[in-house]
C-alpha cells in the first residue's frame, strides 16, 4: 500500500478567475502558443475573451488549431515546429482533454532531440525539459487539467498510446464550470463515462487491498457524477451541476483517487484500440464496454466488489446475495449509460464490426498493461478473454 | 464558490519509504538542521534510523531539540541563528503538528530582515524567500504536514496565532504510519479530535453553501476517523487503522476539503486562546469545546446542519426531528470523544478556571477570524457568547 503522492498544479475554479491568466502565462514569459480543437470557443466567445485579455497584457499569441477528438501525433509535431520557430515560452491548451493531451505532447518535445512526439511514445527519447502549460478546462471528462498523463493517436499505425511523466502536469488549470453549459448532451454523458471509468478502472476495480478512507471517497465521487449528470443533461446551465463534474473530474485522475493502488486500467486499454481503429469517442467506447466487461468476469471472487458498487453508488437492494447484487449492479450501469446518459449501446452502432477484433486485442495484451500477455486487475485477462468482451459488445 | 486550490507538497506514504530520505534533503543542499520535540523520537529508534541514513550519504546535521508541544516564538528564534550561524541549506523537522509548525517559522524568518519570528506573526514583517522544509510526521492529528500554517505561541503575551503563506508547504512529507504505534493513547485521541474539528471547524459547520461533492467527502473522512480511533485505541499496532488516521489527518487540512468554503474556524479561535494561557493539548481542548459549542449555536437554522452531521456520522436516526437529531447529534459527540476517546470533558480537569474567560473571549473576537468583533459561520458568536460556551465547558 506504499506510494507517493504529489500533484503540483494550481487550480483557479469559479466563475470569476479567468482575468488571472495573464498574470499566471507572464511568470513564464510573453510568448504563447494556444492550442485548441474544432473551434467551438469562437462560437461561445471564449477565444475572444482569452484573446483580449492576453493581448490587453502584451502577450504574443501563436496559435495551433483544429486539434483532434482523438489527438494525433502529426499535430503535436506541428505544434513542436511552431514552438521552435518562435520561441515559444509557455502553451495555452483551451479545451478538453483532447487539446490538453497534445499539448502536453508539445511540450514534452520541444526540447528534446527529435522531431517527432512518438519517439517519445515509444521509448526512444526520454523526456527532459518541458515546456510549461497552462490550461482552461472546456470539458469535464479526462481529468487531464490536474494530472501528468497524455493520450496520444498514430493513425498510420493505429495505435494510441501515451506519455507518463511528472513534469507534465499542468502549471496551472482554469476551470469555470459555467463555460460547460454549451457543450452538448452526447459530450456531457461521455464526459462522465470517462470520469466514472476512471475511478473503476484505476482504482476501485483493482485487485489488492485498498485504504478504506480513499474506496469511501471514490463511492463518493461516483455517487456525484451519477447524480449530477442527469442534472446537467436536464438542464445545460445548472452551475450546481457543472460545478460537481467538473471538479468529480479532475479528482477522478489526479493521483489522489488511487493512492496505493496497483493500476491496470483494462478498460481504457481495451477502448484505446477501439479509439485507435475507429476514432470513436473515449467515453463512449468505455460506456459501451463497461458493462460487458464486468459480466464476462463475474464469478464467485468478482462478485463482492461488483455488488458493492451497486449498493453503495446505484441503489442496488443491499438484501440481495452477492451475486444476484453484482448481477443488479450490471443491469444497472447498462441502464444509466444507455438509458440515463442517452448512450447507445453497442460498438456496431458506431460502425465497428468483428473484423480487427482478434489484432486489438492481441495489441492490448502486449502494450503498457500487460508486459506478460494478460491485463491483471480484478480478473485477469487473456487476448482471448478481450475478443469475447468485444463480442460481447457488438 | 470560486476558488484557487494548490498544494505542492510531495507525500512519501509508507512503511518503505524513508530510505527516499536522503536524496530528497540533497535537492536543497548538505547542511540540515534537524528540528524534534522531547525526544520520543529516541525512544522509538527513529532518531537513529534517521542520522544513520543521512550521515551515510554526507549530510551534516545540526540539531534543534525540545520544541514544546505548543511551540514557542522563542524557541524558532533559537532554530533561526543556527540556520544563519550554520548557513543552513534545508529544514527537517521530525515530530507532530508541534515541531512542524515551528520548522516552518523557522523557514519563514531566516531571510527576513528580523531575528523575531514574532514581528512576521504580527504582520511588521512581511514573508519572502523561505527556506526548504522536509517532514517525517510522528502523530496523525494537525495536517502541518500538508499545509501551509504555522501556529505559535507567545507566553509572555499569552497569545497563540499564527502564520499562513503559501511558500510555507512542506516541500516533502513522509508519513509512515507504523511509526504511530507508539503513541499513547492520550495523544492518539487528542490527535484524532484535532482531524475531526478541522473538518467541522474549516469546512462542514460554515455557513455558505458547499458543493455537494466536497460536503460528501467531508462525512466520508469524518466517518474514517470515527470509525478508526477507537480501533487504534484499543489496538495501537493496528496498521490499517494508522494508516487511515495518517492519511486522513493531511487531507482534513490540506485545500481540498474546504475549496470553495468562506473560513472561520470559531473552535480554533476559542481553543487557541486556551493554549496560549493554560499550554493545554490542542485537540483535547477542541474536543471539550465543541458539544458546548454545538448545544449554544443549535437553534432552527442551525439544526439541519448539525443534524445531518450526526445523521451521516454518528449514527443519529434519520427518522427523528431536526431538533431532536441535532440534540442526539451533540450527545454522540459527547460519548465519542469523552467515552470512547477516553477525553476528560472539563476545562477544569485540565486547571483551567473561569478567571481569563472574559479576556479570552475579548481576544478571540478581535483576531484574525473577527474583523468586525464577532465570529461569523455557521452561527455568529460575540465576545459573550463565546465566555457562555466557556462556561458551559468548565
Amino acid at each position: 500500500m506504499d506510494f507517493v503522492f504529489a500533484n503540483p498544479t494550481k487550480v483557479y475554479f469559479g466563475t470569476s478567475q479567468l482575468p488571472h491568466l495573464p498574470e499566471e502565462l507572464l511568470k513564464f514569459g510573453r510568448k504563447v502558443l494556444l492550442v485548441y480543437g474544432g473551434g467551438s470557443i469562437k462560437k461561445n466567445g471564449l477565444y475572444g475573451r482569452i484573446t483580449s485579455l492576453l493581448e490587453e497584457q502584451g502577450l504574443k499569441l501563436f496559435e495551433l488549431s483544429g486539434v483532434e477528438p482523438n489527438p494525433r501525433h502529426t499535430t503535436v509535431n506541428r505544434g513542436v515546429q511552431i514552438c521552435r520557430r518562435e520561441g515559444v515560452d509557455v502553451l495555452l491548451a483551451v479545451g478538453g482533454g483532447s487539446t490538453i493531451d497534445c499539448a502536453k505532447g508539445i511540450a514534452a518535445t520541444v526540447f528534446a532531440d527529435t522531431d517527432d512526439v512518438w519517439e517519445l511514445v515509444e521509448g526512444k527519447q526520454s523526456i527532459g525539459r518541458t515546456l510549461p502549460l497552462v490550461t482552461v478546462l472546456t470539458l469535464a471528462a479526462t481529468g487531464s487539467e490536474m494530472d501528468c498523463g497524455a493520450v496520444l493517436s498514430n493513425v498510420p499505425l493505429n495505435i494510441k498510446s501515451g506519455l507518463i511523466h511528472e513534469s507534465l502536469f499542468p502549471a496551472v488549470s482554469f476551470e469555470d464550470p459555467s463555460i460547460t453549459s454549451s457543450v452538448p448532451a452526447y459530450q456531457t454523458a461521455s464526459g462522465s463515462a470517462d470520469i466514472i471509468t476512471h475511478i473503476l478502472d484505476v482504482a476501485y476495480l483493482s485487485k489488492p487491498r485498498q485504504m478504506e478512507m480513499l474506496r469511501n471517497i471514490q463511492e463518493e465521487v461516483l455517487r456525484t457524477v451519477i447524480k449530477f449528470t442527469p442534472v446537467a443533461l436536464r438542464e445545460p446551465d445548472n452551475y450546481e451541476a457543472r460545478a460537481n463534474l467538473m471538479w468529480a473530474s479532475s479528482w477522478a485522475l489526479n493521483n489522489f483517487m488511487y493512492c496505493g493502488v496497483q493500476q491496470c486500467p483494462i478498460l481504457h486499454a481495451i477502448e484505446h484500440e477501439l479509439s485507435a481503429h475507429y476514432d470513436i469517442t473515449h467515453g463512449h467506447g468505455l460506456a459501451i464496454l463497461t458493462p460487458r466487461y464486468l459480466k464476462y468476469i463475474l464469478n464467485a471472487a468478482t462478485a463482492p466488489v461488483i455488488a458493492r458498487l451497486g449498493v453503495q453508488c446505484l441503489g442496488v437492494d443491499a438484501a440481495l446475495t452477492e451475486h444476484q447484487a453484482a448481477t443488479a449492479t450490471i443491469e444497472a450501469i447498462s441502464k444509466l449509460y444507455f438509458e440515463t446518459f442517452g448512450l447507445s449501446s453497442t460498438l456496431s452502432s458506431l460502425g465497428i464490426d468483428d473484423s480487427r477484433f482478434e489484432r486489438m486485442a492481441q495489441a492490448c495484451c502486449h502494450g503498457l498493461f500487460a508486459p506478460d500477455g494478460q491485463l491483471h486487475a480484478l480478473a485477469d485477462l487473456s487476448a482471448q478473454d478481450v475478443v469475447e468482451i468485444l463480442k460481447l459488445s457488438l
